[in-house]
């Protein structure tokens, strides 16, 4: 696509401008297996299982890779390639590649000591630019949000199939299965392993999906969707049986909390003053952040919670997602994807869904 | 179940040993998110979304993680749990309860440069310790090789309902759906994300699937089962439609060399003298090594590539899985799992599996 194209060049020329002012001679992105620089999706629009995105101060910037890494989907992003042969050491080809210049900007967060020792022996001096990296991507661009809106919409489509699906499921891991199932099916990727928690489970902020069987009580679904490498986040309470009284009143509870703080969601308002007001009205039962950034990862900038100063910006994305976790009762959660100055960007009713004679 | 408690306090008792003469106070495994310390798994069996396992150099190990990562699953292994306070800092929180022990092993391969500064600011030593570790994993006991076992033959289990069910799927996207679906509904997770390739797609190694639908000719499946955190590895070739000659000769060459290379397989050979036969016989094409040790990881000690001398000895897990790729037009690889001094894990059938008017 163009429009993305465009919007990489644009994100690397900024980034490039920094790098010269920290009179940097580059950064360089690594991915490694499970450890993914988010920031190789934010400024070549792809993820690799092995290799870096180098951006040197002037110039294109390229990836270095082992040729099995090259699908056509890499090839049709029309980033420079340079390919690693077995058994070379990506260091020293970076070392090649760049030519003597030795400082680099690189993301302490992910970066492992290791890779840090085989820089560091490859002769470079390495800045830690982790926040700076983050601060970059605080505010999104319209195609981010597009993708961010895409991801939610997914969700809200998948959160209908499940409901019609869910008599096929008698387990905790079968509707976590089937949450996965129907996400992949769209070509998409887990945001985050969904939670499912039945009953009891559900006052397990992060309960593990298990062969429980699917009982009597709240069920909570907490899940998301990476849409072109973007996330959305989404948590949803359903009931099976007939709720009590008291179980209704704490629904509504947090609900009303979660749409008044949703109602707070504004430029200049802080994520501290947000949380503590969710903090105010649930107690100490809310074991929890409110909320969380979020962008080509899951959990970024900006933080919502106890101490986070920052004030929010116009086109921040954020969760909102109060609870309330009663251990050995129940637990309810209700999160939303918002965007400052913008919508709520998941969509699902946020009505107690109730079950009634499923099993 | 005692017996894996019996495994683990074995394990610690050996790790221990090693930090004792090691003159160490102790070792930490580090769990962030997707940045999981296999190790973890090994001494408590378990993992955690965020939090630290502590082995001191006597005495208990104990868990430090946050209340909302505590499931019933983790408060059941027994293992002491010290619960870190929101907003606290978790190395200072484990400086506290080390007491004034401050040389700790840590795994390079899995902590962040941020966690080393933070563990440094802390005051704790690190030793990097990564290949001590892995060494210590290398070769599996009677409860590993089970779960491995149990792990692969969920992997055969799979491929058959795929069978059953790929005329249902039209997309490479749909059909890794599919399997992640089987995996996740047997209260599995993935070991790796299935790699799903149809046509000329099968000539990209790690070709990620996509919305491509599925095509005549070769279809490459490779995917893995984690069972109790530990893994299987297999791929297999279907093909649709009706393979020519050529291919059909292809394939054969491919699987010979794999059922040699699994029966030079024993204790005393080097990873590197398999390598080497397979790369003799395949040539140039064969682009990546010939396997990988398998175990709470999915690739992990011992080597099984060019220049890897170590030799196998009874009862490592390892993966055998030669390949050829001919860019634009197809590419064959055949994994299994094998114990070495023992059986082929994966058993399902290696005959090229053919679908006529499937599409």
């Amino acid at each position: 696509m163009k429009s993305t194209l465009d919007n990489t060049k644009k994100r690397i020329e900024r980034l490039q401008q920094t790098i010269r002012s920290e009179k940097l001679d580059g950064a360089a992105f690594f991915n490694f297996g499970e450890q993914k620089d988010p920031n190789m999706r934010y400024y070549a629009d792809l993820t690799l299982g092995f290799g870096c995105l180098v951006v040197p101060a002037e110039g294109s910037s390229f990836l270095i890779a082992p040729e099995m890494e090259i699908d056509k989907s890499i090839a049709a992003k029309g980033v420079k390639i340079i390919k690693l042969t077995a058994g070379k050491r990506l260091t020293l080809l970076l070392k090649k590649q760049l030519k003597g210049r030795k400082k680099i900007a690189i993301n302490e967060d992910i970066c492992t000591l290791k890779l840090i020792n085989n820089l560091r022996k490859a002769d470079f001096i390495v800045k830690e630019f982790s926040s700076g990296m983050t601060k970059k991507r605080i505010i999104k661009d319209e195609e981010e949000i597009r993708r961010i809106r895409a991801a939610c919409k997914r969700g809200d489509e998948i959160l209908t199939t499940i409901q019609q699906q869910i008599k096929q499921c008698s387990t905790e891991a079968e509707l976590a299965a089937l949450i996965t199932y129907e996400i992949k099916k769209k070509g998409c990727e887990l945001a985050f392993e969904p939670i499912v928690a039945s009953g009891k489970n559900t006052a397990y902020v992060h309960h593990r999906s298990g062969n429980d069987p699917l009982q009597k009580g709240f069920l909570l679904l907490d899940f998301g969707v990476k849409y072109e490498g973007y996330c959305s986040d989404m948590t949803r309470m359903l009931y099976i049986g007939k709720p009590s009284k008291e179980e209704i009143a704490a629904y509504e509870h947090v609900l009303h909390i979660q749409q008044e703080c949703i109602g707070m969601v504004k430029e200049g308002i802080s994520g501290s003053m947000l949380d503590d007001h969710a903090r105010k009205m649930l107690g100490k039962r809310f074991i929890h952040s409110l909320g969380h950034g979020v962008g080509v990862e899951i959990h970024e900038a900006p933080s919502i919670g106890h101490g986070a100063v920052e004030k929010l910006q116009k086109n921040m994305v954020i969760t909102i997602e109060p609870g309330i976790y009663l251990p050995n009762k129940y637990g309810i959660r209700i999160e939303d994807t918002v965007v400052v100055g913008g919508k709520v960007l998941t969509k699902s009713t946020k009505e107690l869904i109730t079950f009634h004679n499923v099993y």
